[in-house]
């Protein structure tokens, strides 16, 4: 078979505008990037269509290192669904530079179920991360500034929590030592990067209603503490609406096409392990304003991305989905059986059973939340019919969910088709209920985190650092208890633990430190050893990619 | 008077791709990035129609702090060569978003002598800069992880050149240790952020004559050098290809338009004082293969700007202008001639023609290089006509050199006819005579810097600190002596000291530093305290930039 980007290439694409206008979308509204991007500004949102849509959300079983290919699941169904004569758009996260050049390669899809131009979305696309990381930065360098400018006016921070950030995984830049040297290079302190995915601007693009809401949380944004013990903010700093005129483009939604020339919107997107993993609410709402079935990501594995999707981004929305499509694929479920990674490609059914657990503990979670479950089965190649049909017999008689196979990466919308009518026909007969939260607004953040970790997770307690038990006492004291928690924790586990496979139980949940955004209004609870910058491998991606006559080679 | 964002916004924009074909770009060549900026492919630029075009240097006298309005004379001449039936386009270099939120504010012109949409073009335009940004900080992350990943190996590098870029102005970041914390943090290293145009790959991407010849000189950028003193390039670290492809498109030229409508190329941009400061050579060539007259701009004063343009933006790429354009203010020879700055807005006629000094030695260098030269007097509100008369007599009487007033800032293109006028006639009756550059190929690195220094600054000695000695030793063993020399140091005077103004002469020069930029193809040498990053001044613009019902305030 072809490769990503050699069957990305061998697709004409539609015009843009082109596009826009088969879903609705007034040519003039469009402002190209290139000729297969634009951007659609958010006043075209309308809430009263958002309604009358019917949202999807598609999440996975916990990832396995190779991904279990949501993403083109994602995409997949919208082929799909397009195919059946629905008039349906896909909504995803952008993806970040960082990965694509390291392990993960590139996320925009794969085989014949992919949004173009792959190469285009991959790498800089509409510059949004560029002005993500430039908005953000410029924040780190007046804040220096301010410090070093005020120095002899007797104003100090007690602590700063701003750090910088960078969209390359960079793991030198972690740690560091800013501002050595002569005095004029200003104050000497521990500073690092985050991934710019990991940004509190990113989660606030993300979940910004409109450009005065963008802007009041970017005032908001905590950046350190005085002496006093009292936050220091962005608008103290007086520069709220000069980091808001940075990100006056970004907050468009972003619209390019499908492998097979329908409609669809990239915007925004933090990692569901390090930050809450879902595209704007903007694009989702745009999607819903101009789709009728609109089927949106949300990051790894159901506990990290619907999670916080339904507990984050559905809460501060409104946004109800009528359905949820979890992904499973043979292998992803043998390595969950104990089957070794070397292993996962050969026929194992004793392998593959074994790990139905995690499976069926992600469908009991996204149950919890009162959601209608699908399982959409990636199919991959080596994947025996036998092994399929086990996983079916086990979606539909033991578990009582509905089960299809999802062929798109090899045959596009054909593929999907018996997806696409599955989940049309749920949504008619039997769609979710209205979202039931894990946890209230009123919890406390400790009681937040366990109904998190103890209910979904499956933990049996959760322990606190000494310095999240601080911030945690602080939050209370500053009133911001209610917001919502996002945590932070590897993706290839229920626990905090990479190496724990499967359907883990009863285990200790530590929570190393508590970030408040102020800004994105949440609390990030960083848990286990998480790294909110990767590093790269030994041999990273970028060391395939390439550009032959005039050709990007190497982005898959 | 409006604003200058208050002027931009009041004129109506053609659509770019109007624009492009005003002047022959064919429609379908155009990308467009928004409506009114357009990326256009370098294959349409033609060798045979850029020799026969009429190309014209914009330099200036001394730089003040408030500017010499150097790029709104660059623009205000093109309007006024369309006005009186020229096809003419001007071709400038893109603002950084450093300064824009430092002191400087924007650098798209000013008044009625812009290129337009000027808060796009002074915020992230088409993204070249982040584009560059990524490409250098990709390039830092690949190499420290190299690093990381081989130490079992046994490699390591005794010394590592390569720093980090930001666009941004932030002090804490020239110097930092990168790599702290726990072991796969990296290796600890002293590193440092410079400013995005400061870049090595800023410099290549302004230098390239295509695709192929960007990459070839990505893979020659020296990173450091092994135990035995051999470098260790970007070739191999095996990353050529992708960090070319993160420079796809960036490489493209981006057209805009004037204040009036007409073609502008926008393109690359190092600062003069630190780095060659000119506009790619693609963008001047395509602007050349579509303009009869092309007036383009090379940064600060004529010292740096005009003499790097010569000696290594017109030898590397064949460029010969037919013209130069000194521009001078009332309140900058003021200044050069000892009147105190808040001063310089008053009459003073003595203080006028002590500041002749600084003019006439500028006129002096640039007649060196056979280039015939005129002066713009670039007027003020508050300049008196006796004022203009003096300078017009010292200029046409005095030096035998044209003298023309620019009003463009006031009035447009129609300011702007007297000095098209004599530029067009100029050009006709005593264009230049062929490039005589300052030093030979052949002249060793000391010999060329002591060219520069010695016949065009006025310096009587130059002096090398140690380590400079021991680099440019290094350069002839590596047989790379040959590549011309871009000087760094202060736009402020002809000297290295930024407070010395007027001619001064007879100082000794002294070299701080070298550094090789082998992808670039130059040698870089440091002279005095200028720095490669600057900070941020007590009130950064940045207070003052705001959006407000949409538009965006602040931006000049």
């Amino acid at each position: 078979m072809k490769s990503d980007i050699e069957i990305a290439r061998s697709i004409e694409l539609k015009k843009i505008k082109q596009v826009a206008e088969n879903v609705g979308i007034p040519r003039e509204e469009v402002e190209n990037y290139g000729r297969y991007i634009a951007k659609i500004p958010t006043h075209l949102i309308d809430e009263e269509k958002v309604k009358k849509s019917n949202l999807i959300l598609v999440t996975a079983i916990t990832a396995t290192k190779a991904g279990i290919g949501k993403t083109t699941v994602s995409i997949g169904l919208a082929l799909g669904l397009n195919k059946i004569g629905k008039k349906a758009i896909v909504a995803l996260r952008e993806p970040s530079l960082g990965p694509c050049f390291g392990m993960k390669g590139g996320a925009a899809g794969g085989g014949y179920a992919q949004v173009l131009p792959m190469e285009k979305i991959n790498l800089h696309f509409t510059g949004d991360f560029h002005a993500i990381t430039s908005a953000h930065n410029m924040i780190s360098a007046l804040l220096d500034n301010y410090l070093y400018q005020h120095q002899a006016d007797g104003f100090g921070l007690k602590e700063i929590i701003w750090q910088r950030v960078l969209d390359v995984n960079d793991r030198s830049l972690r740690s560091i030592v800013t501002g050595l040297g002569p005095s004029t290079n200003g104050i000497t302190e521990e500073s690092g990067f985050d991934i710019t995915p990991a940004s509190e601007i990113m989660a606030i693009l993300c979940l910004a209603k409109d450009i005065d809401d963008l802007k009041r949380r970017i005032e908001n944004i905590i950046l350190g503490f005085r002496f006093d013990g009292c936050p220091f903010t962005v608008k103290e700093l007086g520069v709220a609406g000069a980091i808001t005129v940075l990100l006056k483009d970004a907050i468009n939604p972003n619209l390019v096409q499908t492998t097979e020339g329908s409609a669809a919107f990239v915007h925004g997107g933090p990692f569901a392990n390090i930050a809450h993993g879902c595209n704007s609410i903007l694009a989702t709402k745009m999607a819903m304003t101009f789709g009728d079935y609109v089927v949106t990501e949300a990051g790894f594995g159901a506990d990290l991305g619907a999670e916080k999707f339904y507990n984050i981004k559905c809460r501060k929305s409104g946004l109800q989905p009528k359905l949820t499509v979890i992904v499973a694929t043979a292998q992803g479920l043998k390595m969950h059986g104990g089957v070794s990674l070397d292993r996962i490609k050969e026929p194992n059914m004793e392998g593959l059973q074994q790990g139905f657990g995690n499976l069926d503990k992600h469908i009991r979670n996204l149950r919890s939340f009162g959601q209608t479950v699908l399982v959409a089965f990636n199919r991959f190649a080596s994947d025996t019919d036998e092994e399929v049909e086990t996983i079916r017999r086990h979606c539909e008689e033991k578990l009582g969910v509905g089960f299809a196979v999802n062929n798109a990466f090899a045959e596009g919308g054909e593929g999907a088709v018996e997806l696409a009518n599955l989940v049309v026909d749920t949504i008619e007969k039997k769609p979710s209920e209205p979202l039931n939260f894990s946890y209230s607004e009123n919890d406390s953040v400790e009681q937040k985190i366990e109904k998190i970790a103890c209910n979904l997770y499956g933990a049996s307690v959760v322990t606190y650092s000494i310095h999240s038990r601080k911030i945690i006492k602080l939050i209370e004291k500053m009133g911001i208890g209610h917001y919502p928690v996002c945590i932070a924790k590897t993706q290839y586990s229920f626990s905090a633990d990479p190496k724990i496979y499967g359907a883990v139980n009863n285990f200790e949940f530590h929570i190393k430190d508590i970030v408040i955004n102020n800004g994105a209004e949440m609390i990030v609870a960083i848990a286990g050893e998480i790294l909110r910058m990767p590093g790269l491998p030994k041999e990273p991606q970028a060391m395939h990619i390439d550009i032959v006559d005039g050709n990007i080679e190497g982005l898959s």
